[in-house]
């Protein structure tokens, strides 16, 4: 493999891929002086489409849109087989420049080194539409429009701006695009062969690690829940400690059976209580009622349900151990999305040959990439993002390791393609 | 004793207990259609005051305020010994009829008792102004003035009306009361032989035990404290259980702390954590950081002392286990407040002749008994509140328990006054 591996001016792919970060966080493509802020619809967002469609379209690739938004392009027919590579453009309200964007910028590459090399690599760029859910409160929403995960009634009329209030459908019309043909979005993966995403870790392993390279092997599933528990707020001077009934201590409890099940589960499972509510919540009045948040997700579907589960049992059992309430409610669960073995065995061989540190991992993060999975063999790379902070101006991440990362990609994609290749 | 206490007609004296109280809940006595709110320097006070002197003055009582508007009555001059009763009238921005009036409804009732049987005991009555702090946020702000346990600059500049944010000295100013003479106040307790505050419970102690007295034989002091910790926030699903410095469970292992703390102090000590916050507060976010807050209280002083500093050793050494900061910030503390053993023996006397179920308790809400005991033999009377609830509508207390203490206190006056009495 080393010597088909295609030799890469790493510097200058990543001076490229810098070029391209700095400029999309300049103020014509965010809303906000102190963040990168851009989100489906606004000029900004509309100015950063524009900006791959010029650099595409200088490569020879034919730009278009699905019926939302989603940016398209190919540098063959459409139906014609391609490889896919993309991510989002998007950001979080109080984003930096490289969650999601990195991603698409790496995937630019790709086609600029296809081009420059001479390989004539069937390729298809996507940029999802707000995977962020900064226009629209709706994650992956881009990519679940594409995968069908979403009704006609909630396009129609459930889903809000979070800016005006007006639903999504209306803002898509106004930009231009036929949310009535959304069910269409769907083809955009016609012909598809196989899908990598780059992205920014949004965790420190890779860092903490001193890998360069994280190659994705599976998308951690999750399930979102509350616990809420039921007592009697009273006098915190006045009642005495046997004659209480406090949700506050049942809820330390639970918080740490979350943190004891996370790690009992193993395989990765992990279980956070990110949020965390007394009621009425003052400081001389015994909690007569609590609330806390359940985020618990691995790649391994029974850790993370064995986790929700033990954590509702607990909690009844709890309750019931402290004259209290308890009740569970599940927010939202999705399951594990495995990556393609073929296309991790591809980048794993790709990775080796650039002699850089990497690491097989899982993403624990969700990505656009578990609704192309459902339709085309699917893979993500990560590269390291500084102490593992994203979704904040102060996100960090290296254009070198892009450029590693996009030389990997594009190698692992001509194995992949190669006839007789994997 | 029980020959020499006044025998009364405790039905009569519940009727005009519950006469006055129904009274003082119309519409010209508070601001809230779905509450009792009145608060020092409106006009649903000035009217319940009126109400009061009103009373008063037709017991032949002589009416006066001090210069803060903390209103004083006595059936002898200025000066000459008197006995003192009453409690507070103002209310929670969301009270019920109970809290502090009743107080001050029984002891007008004890003056009634007087005048009517020809006891001829010197009394005097108090309403301590702004006991909840409704209207400037500062609580048993009127006996705390009277105890000077204020400062000029607290007054003239630092308490600010809740409604308007203007100083308390403009609006005690524009009710047309000399606040520059606040260090006069301390004169309303010259002459006073002793002080008998009567309050509801707002604990389910009594009701719990079947007592329909409560003799209170000390005040619990406190300490109000938080306790911070910082971490760092990662991503929830992205972020392994072992790369985390996760603030939750450090919290959580806190609030658990401070109920064992409380528990093994014993003596009636006791420990709430009634505030929690975590950083950012997000599902899916690992927190990086959690306040709680403490509140722990008791009537020996070395019990809740002893759980505050167990409490910020804790959280330190909690910390350090987990690589996390801990800080602990004492945000206001008071001592232990002992009532005076004779009055409390009085009241034990007339209780007993009452043949109704009592107990001695101490309180472990504070009360302006507290400031009051610095200067005067003190104690004070509790009747139960339903089910412990105070600071709310649905507050209540039964009028007859309230004339049972209106007999109680009468009694113990004439024996703490009797020639030769204790």
């Amino acid at each position: 493999m080393a010597t088909q591996a295609s030799s890469i001016d790493r510097a200058r792919s990543a001076e490229r891929i810098e070029r391209d970060i700095e400029a999309l966080s300049g103020p014509a493509y965010t809303r906000s002086d102190e963040a990168i802020r851009r989100y489906a619809y606004t000029p900004e967002y509309r100015a950063t489409l524009d900006y791959f469609a010029g650099e595409l379209e200088a490569l020879n690739f034919e730009v278009s849109y699905d019926p939302v938004g989603t940016l398209v392009a190919r540098n063959q027919p459409a139906g014609e087989p391609a490889f896919g590579v993309g991510s989002h453009c998007d950001s979080n309200r109080n984003g930096g420049k490289y969650d999601g964007t990195m991603g698409v910028v790496t995937a630019l590459e790709v086609c600029r080194l296809n081009a420059e090399l001479g390989l004539e690599l069937p390729l298809q760029l996507i940029s999802f539409l707000e995977e962020e859910g900064s226009g629209f409160g709706q994650m992956l929403l881009g990519s679940r429009i594409v995968a069908r995960r979403v009704t006609e009634a909630e396009l129609r009329e459930e889903f809000h701006a979070i800016d005006d209030d007006r639903p999504f459908w209306e803002h898509a019309e106004e930009a231009g695009y036929e949310p009535a043909r959304w069910q269409e979005a769907l083809r955009i993966l016609d012909g598809l062969t196989g899908w990598i995403e780059m992205h920014i870790e949004q965790a420190r392993v890779l860092q903490d690690t001193g890998n360069r390279i994280g190659i994705v092997n599976a998308i951690a599933g999750y399930i979102h829940a509350d616990v809420r528990l039921e007592g009697r707020a009273d006098h915190a001077g006045a009642t005495p400690m046997d004659f209480r009934l406090d949700a506050a201590p049942a809820a330390a409890q639970i918080v740490l059976e979350v943190e004891r099940l996370a790690r009992d589960a193993g395989g990765g499972t992990v279980g956070t209580v990110g949020e965390i509510e007394f009621e009425p919540g003052l400081i001389n009045v015994v909690p007569g009622g609590a609330r806390l948040s359940l985020d618990t997700r691995g790649v391994v579907e029974e850790g993370f349900q064995s986790v929700a589960r033990g954590v509702e049992a607990f909690a009844r059992e709890v309750a019931e151990r402290n004259g209290l309430q308890a009740s569970y409610t599940q927010r939202q669960t999705l399951p594990v999305t495995h990556m393609d073995a073929s296309i991790v065995g591809a980048l794993e061989e790709a990775a080796q040959a650039t002699g850089e540190p990497f690491m097989v991992m899982p993403s624990g993060a969700a990505h656009d990439t578990m609704c192309v999975a459902d339709h085309v063999p699917s893979a993500m790379v990560f590269v390291p993002c500084k102490d593992g902070i994203s979704h904040s101006p102060k996100e960090a991440a290296e254009p070198a390791d892009a450029a590693v990362a996009a030389e990997i990609i594009l190698n692992a994609i001509r194995l992949l393609t190669a006839p007789g290749g994997k």
